[in-house]
């Protein structure tokens, strides 16, 4: 086969094969296919798109470019779970552990935050001690003793996702559905769960911002999964708000263990969405025989501590100090709070969850490009949502800081992320579809 | 400005300004725009097209990449020629002195084969001696003194081009009208002449196979060299056949010397495009009127021999060996001559020439990457063109072998190359259009 004529027919709006597919992938990782051709050919795939089959194949391809792991000698159903990623967002500290208390494998590798997104990793290693990077048989022998592991993503699995998302960063290819679902799925298919669990986050605050797109790239994921042999499910939730009330890492942290603590009233968006996750994840491990039934046993294990007890043994066995979970003030410890007020009285009329996200990050919460140190206690902890009346001077949301260097301009992008208006605005659904 | 966006902006169908443009051409060659970026960019042009006026700010900001040439202080209107390359065209060697007989000032700076291409640099050195790599100065006062010099592009002309054309050769994106547009007009105004005739070539042999297309890019380049203050003017000409005879570059030279002797009837397709190119070039020069004065002065330079007067005083200043001039079967002594026949009774009834341009390469004539040294002796020489009646055993073709190698293999292809058919086909016009 000829590079140039595998990016030739893409270019003219042709299929390639799986063959042809795996060609252009393969060649990436051992060099036999420059970085320009395939900023090529990725970006005549932004544009010409690809078909069901060519994105499962590229999936297919990326996942067998490096090692995959090998889950099937632990016992029943290894389930996974998977944000798109957004702001405010620590539902897989709550929904993992209590997956897990009811009975559920939840075997898990996360990743790390980028620009105004959050990552889980970065969340559990704001509790001092915990290691995310685990051998293989270290992290199975987690899950088998306490149901649940979340830990990083091993250097080896999927290489081509590695060199071909550096390049989407640089070649405007990051917004292509193709791209964006094969990156995703290769990496959970070669993390070897047998179910995953997918939450496809649409709204300001998101990668998708349609609804329609988030569709489209849910529908993509769901066919991959299937045609894979895995059972796949994605939720399609709001990321036009923040989904917590919490944006850092300690205070995302805290907020998850003040949820398995049973302290966060049950109609909350954030539980709304971990009980929703949960009742597919127990469904697709054949725990629950059905959505209601789920959601009863993960009801339950809230208000029994069961869930809670879960992320304590994990974050032990992590080699995490579990007195910052038993004292969980401990993790969002700043030398000061610095109160964010209302400048008139009405409603909450718009929140800008990207820019809440990137102030959170130029805080010290997040990075900006890889390898950038995070603090772990500093962020944004909203005290108000959206909707809410508020009244002049009252405080919407409080600042936790450690270094005063870019804290006027934090103020002023978050007092622009927060709309203020005369009249209540339009509510926004939480859950907008369950593609299956 | 940020490349992504730029990057994006086409991919997304959008029109980019010249300051953009710009910045993306100059960071090319300043290293700031890396050549991934670049590639995923041509590729969004190749799919999305370009204004003319994207075209004509792309030509301009790549001729501003680098040196251009000044030829103000040189008299007269400077007039330069430009084919887009096919098989057997040695239209330059005869043209370029024939319009410097009539009184035009050729300055031309030309280019090497590669691939089925022949290049007008490989010909001129099949002349020993002649060196095509002169300093401008030196250029100037050869084109002062006779009227004509072609020499090789200097390095310092137009290093944009050098990259994106190394770049396009890779990546699957050679075949788009305004890159290719852009890339040749960008040299030729880079060159410096006051008017340019392009010889954009249509069929099998040429890079653009339709007429369609063909049409296209001499609009978009007669439409740059316009809106840059150049008169300029595209002939398209066939290249389902090769133009002359003779494929190779002794073979060649020889050929342009055949013509310019006066040894090859008038209405060969080879005489009759130098001719229609020459009308153009003279009255863009100002010194004919019209077409059918500017044929006559053409046609008494040919029959009085002061064409072949012009060459051989540019090979001889270009350090030449002239007596090659004088007894051009010098330039075509090879180890042997072998026929290739035909093997039926019939007609010609289709020319690959695109092979036979490959046929003579792998001959030794040619090159299959850049620096690959050539033979100037071998090549082939046709004996029938297309649609000629041809008897069982007749030679149709003869192979100047140096090097039996690949000799098996080339005599194949050219067999293949050259079908012969019960029945007479229909003729193929030799010239479709004037673009002005």
């Amino acid at each position: 086969m000829i590079v140039t004529e595998l990016i030739e027919k893409k270019r003219d709006g042709h299929s390639l094969t799986y063959d042809e597919i795996k060609f252009l992938v393969d060649g990436l990782v051992n060099g036999s296919v420059q970085d320009c051709q395939m900023s090529a050919w990725m970006m005549a795939v932004c544009i010409r798109g690809m078909t069901g089959k060519e994105t499962a194949d590229l999936t297919t391809a990326m996942m067998e470019s490096g090692d995959t792991v090998d889950l099937s000698d632990l016992p029943g159903v290894k389930v996974d779970k998977h944000s798109t990623g957004g702001v405010g967002d620590t539902s897989t500290l709550v929904v993992a552990p209590l997956v897990a208390a009811c009975g559920g494998t939840v075997a898990k590798m996360s990743g790390r935050g980028l620009a105004h997104s959050g990552g889980t990793l970065d969340k559990l290693e704001a509790v001092p001690g915990v290691c995310v990077e685990q051998p293989l048989e270290r992290f199975k022998s987690i899950v088998k003793k306490t149901g649940v592991a979340v830990i990083g993503q091993s250097a080896d699995l999927v290489p081509a996702d590695k060199i071909m998302y550096s390049l989407r960063d640089i070649t405007g290819t990051v917004r292509s559905i193709p791209l964006i679902a094969s990156s995703i799925m290769s990496k959970k298919l070669a993390a070897g769960a047998d179910a995953i669990v997918l939450d496809v986050k649409t709204g300001n605050g998101a990668f998708m911002e349609t609804l329609e797109d988030a569709r489209k790239l849910a529908r993509q994921m769901v066919d991959i999964g299937g045609s894979l042999g895995r059972k796949t499910v994605a939720v399609i939730t709001d990321m036009n708000n923040p989904l917590g009330m919490a944006i850092g890492n300690g205070l995302e942290m805290k907020e998850a263990i003040d949820v398995l603590s049973g302290s966060i009233p049950a109609d909350d968006p954030l539980v709304e969405v971990c009980l929703t996750l949960g009742e597919h994840m127990l469904v697709l491990s054949g725990i629950a025989e059905n959505r209601s039934k789920a959601r009863e046993m993960l009801v339950d294990a809230l208000a029994s501590g069961k869930g809670l007890e879960k992320l304590k043994l994990m974050i032990a066995a992590l080699g995490g100090d579990t007195t910052y979970i038993e004292h969980p003030e401990k993790l969002v410890r700043v030398d000061r709070i610095l109160p964010v007020c209302a400048e008139s009285d009405g409603f909450i009329s718009f929140i800008d969850s990207k820019r809440l996200g990137t102030s959170a990050a130029l805080l010290g919460a997040g990075r900006f490009k890889k390898g950038d140190s995070v603090d772990p206690a500093v962020g944004i902890l909203m005290k108000k949502r959206y909707g809410e009346k508020v009244m002049r001077n009252e405080c919407i949301a409080e600042l936790y800081v450690n270094n005063d260097e870019r804290l006027d301009e934090v103020l002023s992008m978050v007092k622009q992320a927060i709309v203020i208006s005369d009249n209540q605005p339009e509510s926004i659904p939480l859950i907008y579809d369950v593609i299956e």
